[in-house]
Order: C-alpha cells, then sequence, then structure tokens
C-alpha cells in the first residue's frame, strides 16, 4: 500500500474524540467551536501533508497543494466534519481524512503534480441545523439561495450569526466562490450509508449517481381546545391529521416492495404541546428520495392529494415549504473507469456499482464539474447513528483507491 | 344583585393583562414570576374583602376571612390563576375572582360567618409544565406522589427549584397540609369548556360530577438510520409507529358515535429529530376521559392491545408510564340542591346539570369533603386556546350564585 493505514487509523481515532457522545457517537454541529476543533486538527495533519490551509467565508475548511501549473483547474477532493446530532464517527469524516492521508503518501513519494490539488471540509453539509444542507459546497458555486442566511437554528440563532461567530464574514462570500471552469474534478470517498455492500461482501463500491432528494415542511392548522371537553365530533385535531399523512408518506414509499423509494418524516413539532390541549399546530418534515426522478414525482402527486383529503377530512388548513427538490447527479464514466480500473488493480473482485441514496458535497458539485465517488462498506447499512461503523481495514482500502484514482486524474489534461 | 358586576369586570380585565398574549390569550405558568404578580393583584383584592393573606410551602395563595368560631372546619373556595401556555382569559381566573367577590360581598353587607371562608388560588392546576396537576389542591391533602420534585421542565429545571425560587419550602409542606376533618366544603366556579351550556343558551350549569382522566406517557424506541439509505422494509421507525397509535386513539374514542369518550395526544417528541434521520425514539401524551369508568377501563385495554399490535409490527420497544389516573368524582347532592334553589332564586329556569370532562381542584378536594360546583357558559365551547370566552353578564351572575350559595352553606352546621 501506498498510504500509511496506522497514520489513516490515528487519525480517525483522534478525530472521534471531537464531539464524542457515548462510546462511539459523535455529535459535532456545524459552524461550532467543536467543528472548529476539527478543523484545527485536519489543517495541521494538511499541514503536514504540504498544503497550505484556511477557512473561507462560507465556514469550509481548504488545504491546498500548490501545482507545478498554478493556471490549472484544480482537482478537487473532500467531504465533511460536521456531524448529525446523534450521528457517527464515519460520515463526512472519512472523505476528508481519507483524502488528506492521498496527498500525504503524494507528497511522502515526492509527486508534485502539475495542478494544484484542494481538500476541503465542507460547511454544514448534513442540513439539519439549519433544515437545509451542502451549505458550504454550494456556498462556493454562487447556489445559494435568496434567506439563507435568515434560517434559524432551534435556539433562534440564524445561519449569519453563526457563520459570524465562526469568524466567516458573509459580506464578503463572492471572494471565496470558484470561477466556472476553474475545477477540474471532484472526488468524494464516504461510507455507504446503506446496506448493500454489506450484504453482497464487498468493502468497495464504484458510485453510479446520487438520487435527489424532495425536502418538504408542511404545517398543518386546526383548532386548539381543551383534551377533556370538545367532543370528538367537533374537533379539528392537527396531530392526528399529520399521523395520517405520515402513515400515508409510509404507504407510499412501500408501494413497489424492494424498490429503492425511501420516505421520511424525521421531525414533528407540536403547538402549543400541552398534553392537555388538543393540538392546533404541526409542523414536520418530509424527505422522499428514489432513483427514478419520473417515479418520485408521481409519489409527490401522490402525497400532495392525500394531504388533500386528509386535512379536508379533519378541518385542517395545510402550507407546503418545498426547501430542497434535487434530481438524480450521475457520476463521470471516465472517473469511474479509472476507480474500477484501481480496484482491479488491487485485486478487488466484481466491485459493484451502485447509486447513492444519501446525498453529498458530490452533488452540489456535479454542477460544476465531473465528479466520482467511492463507497465503503459500513456495517448492517447504519448510519446517522453512534452505531454506525466502518473497519479501519476497508477505509484504508479506499484510500488506497482514492490515491491510486488520483495518480490517474493527475495524468489527464482534460475531462473526457 | 349583591355582588358587584363593574368591580369584578375590573378585576378581570386586570388580571388578563398579566402574561397577556396576541389580544385575548394568557401564558401565565405555575410558579412564575407572572403568576407571583397575579398573586400580588389577587392578594391585593382579597385584603380588600378583608382576608389576610399568604403563600404557603405548595406555592398556594390563600386570603383567609376570620370566622367568629376559628375552631369550625373552614368553607373554602377556589380555583387557579396558572394558565395554559397557550390559553384563555377565564379558565381558572373565574374561580379565584368570583370567589373573591363574594367574600367581598359578604363583608360589604357586614355579615361575619361563624366559619371562617378561605379563598385559595391553587398552584399549578394545568399540570403542562410538569406533565402533572392539582399540584396545590393535593398537596395541601398530602396527597403528592413520590418524585413529584423532581419532575423537570422543558428547560430542566425541576419542580422543587421552581418552588424554591418561587419563596417556597418543599422541607415544610406539612406546615402547609390541613388535618382530616379541618375543611367543611368546596365550591369552585368555573367556565364549562366545552359546548354544552353554550348549545342549550343556558348561562348557568349545575355540576354533576367531574369524569376522570387517564394520563399516559408512551415511549417508543426503533432505530435511527440514515433517512436516504435505509430500505423501507428494514426500518424500525419509531414516528410511524407513535402515528398508528395516535390514530387507534382517535378511532377508539370515536367508536360510539355522541359518546362522552374523549382521547388526545397532545404533545410529542421526536427524538433525534433531524430531517435526515429516522425517528429512533418517540414520546408522546395520551388523555383518555369518559363519565363512564367502565368504559373508560375498556377502552384503555383496547389501546393497549394496539400499542402491543403495533410495537410489534414496526419491532419497536416501548414503555407506558402512567401519570394519572382519577376516576369520576360526584358533587354533594345537598350542594347541587342549594345551588338549583339559588338558580331558581335568580330567575334562572330550568338550570342543566352536567359531568364536567376537564378536571378540577374540586377532584383533589373531593376527597377530603363535599364539593360544589357551577359552571359558567362559555362560547362554542372553546377554552385552553387564546379565543376561550366568557361574557362579564353570565360571569356576575356565576358571582351572584356563588355568593348566594355561600349564605346557604354558612347555615348549615354539617354536611347533609
Amino acid at each position: 500500500m501506498k498510504i500509511n493505514a496506522n497514520r489513516l487509523r490515528q487519525h480517525f481515532e483522534a478525530m472521534s474524540e471531537i464531539g464524542k457522545i457515548g462510546e462511539t457517537g459523535t455529535c459535532r454541529p456545524t459552524m461550532t467551536p467543536l467543528e472548529k476543533q476539527g478543523f484545527e486538527l485536519a489543517a495541521s495533519w494538511m499541514k503536514e501533508a504540504g498544503m497550505k490551509t484556511h477557512i473561507d467565508n462560507f465556514g469550509n475548511l481548504i488545504g491546498r497543494l500548490e501545482g507545478k501549473n498554478t493556471t490549472l483547474p484544480v482537482l478537487m477532493m473532500g467531504s465533511h466534519l460536521d456531524s448529525q446530532p446523534y450521528g457517527g464517527r464515519f460520515d463526512g469524516v472519512a472523505g476528508v481524512l481519507c483524502a488528506i492521508e492521498a496527498v500525504k503518501a503524494l507528497t511522502e513519494n515526492n509527486i508534485i503534480p502539475e495542478r494544484s490539488i484542494e481538500v476541503i471540509s465542507f460547511a454544514d453539509e448534513e442540513g439539519w441545523r439549519f433544515n437545509k444542507g451542502l451549505f458550504g459546497s454550494r456556498g462556493i458555486l454562487g447556489k445559494l439561495e435568496k434567506g439563507e442566511l435568515q434560517r434559524t437554528d432551534k435556539d433562534g440563532i440564524t445561519r449569519e450569526k453563526a457563520l459570524r461567530d465562526f469568524g466567516c464574514d458573509p459580506d464578503k462570500f463572492s471572494e471565496s466562490e470558484y470561477k466556472p471552469g476553474s475545477i477540474f474534478c471532484f472526488l468524494e470517498l464516504h461510507i455507504e450509508q446503506g446496506p448493500i455492500l454489506d450484504n453482497s461482501h464487498k468493502p468497495i463500491g464504484v458510485v453510479s449517481g446520487i438520487s435527489g432528494p424532495l425536502w418538504l415542511t408542511v404545517k398543518l392548522k386546526g383548532m386548539a381546545g381543551h383534551a377533556g371537553s370538545v367532543p370528538m365530533a367537533m374537533r379539528k385535531d392537527a396531530l392526528v391529521g399529520a399521523a395520517e399523512i405520515i402513515i400515508a408518506l409510509n404507504e407510499i414509499a412501500n408501494q413497489i416492495p424492494g424498490a429503492p423509494t425511501v420516505g421520511t418524516v424525521g421531525t414533528l413539532n407540536v403547538f402549543p404541546a400541552s398534553r392537555n390541549i388538543i393540538p392546533e399546530e404541526v409542523t414536520f418534515t418530509v424527505d422522499l428520495r428514489d432513483i427514478d426522478l419520473e417515479r418520485r414525482h408521481k409519489y409527490e402527486t401522490q402525497l400532495m392529494d392525500k394531504i388533500r383529503s386528509i386535512t379536508q377530512k379533519h378541518q385542517l388548513t395545510y402550507e407546503i415549504t418545498e426547501d430542497t427538490n434535487l434530481e438524480p447527479r450521475y457520476c463521470a464514466d471516465w472517473i469511474k473507469a479509472i476507480i474500477h480500473n484501481e480496484c482491479k488493480n488491487l485485486g478487488l473482485i466484481d466491485t459493484p456499482e451502485l447509486m447513492s441514496g444519501p446525498f453529498h458535497d458530490a452533488m452540489a458539485l456535479s454542477y460544476a464539474c465531473d465528479y466520482g465517488m467511492i463507497f465503503v462498506r459500513c456495517k448492517d447499512g447504519i448510519s446517522h447513528n453512534p452505531l454506525e461503523y466502518a473497519s479501519y481495514d476497508d477505509l484504508a482500502l479506499g484510500a488506497e483507491v482514492l490515491y491510486g484514482t488520483v495518480l490517474q486524474v493527475l495524468k489527464k489534461e482534460k475531462a473526457v
């Protein structure tokens, strides 16, 4: 192996101490002192690998290995160091640490590339704090939407305040943007976060694309009243309506057994939230994904019909906000071919090609350049959970595939 | 009229300014500076009515009009000044202000009763802050349960800390308890909080009894996972399970159209609450009430069966805590007869007798003495809502009935 598996393991172990919860969990929210601590540690390893580092105005940590020809579009790699509130040690972290390890292997082998290489830990990939993700990766491409700085977290802190507290300057976003054509391609290694590789006993997978999520926020409004006296027939109970919609979404996503469609309500808030009061207002999120965009559209229509009929039945009013609506994005064939080839060189047989249900920073980058993704096996497909697990052997294998892929990509003068 | 309707109205208007939300709402949580402000205002009126006042160690405001014979059991009246988080201006307040007005009318008429009269604003009737109500009225009767002081509100503040911050001393609870036999009877005026009087165009009702609530907390546990990748068939989604239970409870309470059974889930919390994560844990409250205790027991069994089968289907585990389990409590016939008679004296024809779905401090007192309740019409039956409304004319009429009832009760040497 060209990469150093021991060093890589030590990096994982050190990073997992920052924001550790329980034995194996991580809570490292974006734009917090904990993430800053993670950035400082990662930056120290970037420097050891020969990179210069800085944090840009979107809150991205960027390490740059200067190439011989600084005018060439950069080879970009990375993922994120922010975690879910109740997450694991590998989601995002794997992509950052393996990319740093690949660069370190380059410089240890005295390779100075023609084009510069950048490793980025993107700000707020996860999206739970401000209910909208891929902030840093959309940011550098000028793809932020109106009102994003005014989004608040559960404590009422705006994204703008969180950024400024983190040392970023939202007035200087444009200084941190990348010009069209300035990124040659993007590589991201990530744990699969699903059960396919584990079930088929394969350590590594080549990603074919990322299925697009539809993220909605649904708000139902009924009528509060005393839980002890308002007769059942007179009620406008927003939570009963929400419960029926949750079940409808579950049935919609389950209608073709074995299909990759997934539908989830992950958050739900009740107002006024007294055991004694009929719920007047319920707000919940919907996450609907499918590799087949046409089917997702069809299911979305089914869901809208259900929301309409259920709210009518319970005399509720509703509002639906579309927070995110992404179409599937496919990986570049030429990068997939390189990854497959590197897997073969390492003796891996029949490396599976698979879609990603979760989205990643690569999804944002896909609008600016070709991209490729390497998946590392994830035990039982468990992720966004402290029980999330990938073996250090598999991660080292993934880093080695990434290193080989980088070497091959560096040989290309242009995307094919 | 013997009571002063204008003064009573002014008292309502002044009290509604404390903790006012919106145009007509109130948020005056128990054991807070807002409730203290309400207590100070009410205490000033108690003093004007000739009462001595103090706040006891349970956080009850007590006003006492000393009788000629201080060894006789007291005539107790009252209700509460704490409100729901999103409540109205009359719930509880009516019982305190009308009782003060009745005492004021006594002293204005130079009546010094044989037995002493106490007017109490009971602490934490509503029960939403610490998820268990009737705190002050159970407290004075030595009926608190183990662990009540350790209950926390949503900010993690324990009941004990809230009490101490309020100036109470939980180590001296026994000093604030009433000895058996020391209360002659209890009278409570309250808005109906239901639609029966309003629908039958009657300003006043005589309460026959209070239907007992069953309060449960249900906690479901499944398995967190990435909302984008865990196939539907592999999920253990605690929120989908909760949604099915909410609908089951709704169906159980609705099975006999027109029956007075009510079933409500008023609060629900999701963990870890990220739109991106399959819910691992969901906690929600159940409120089930019926005048017919046997039917309520039957429905409880039905609900338990449903919880068992639904959690099994979704591979969830569950825990159920019983927070409150009260049986229906009936008013004393001799007090009902007095109230009916007073209504007749005021020209009210065919005053309805009706059960109370909501519970009240009278429910706690019913275990220590005879009790009677006067209901005042409440527009559209709306309560626990800022839109809650009772007319000042109806409230004055209620206070007049209460005053007459007090006069008649004072004539009794013992309960009949």
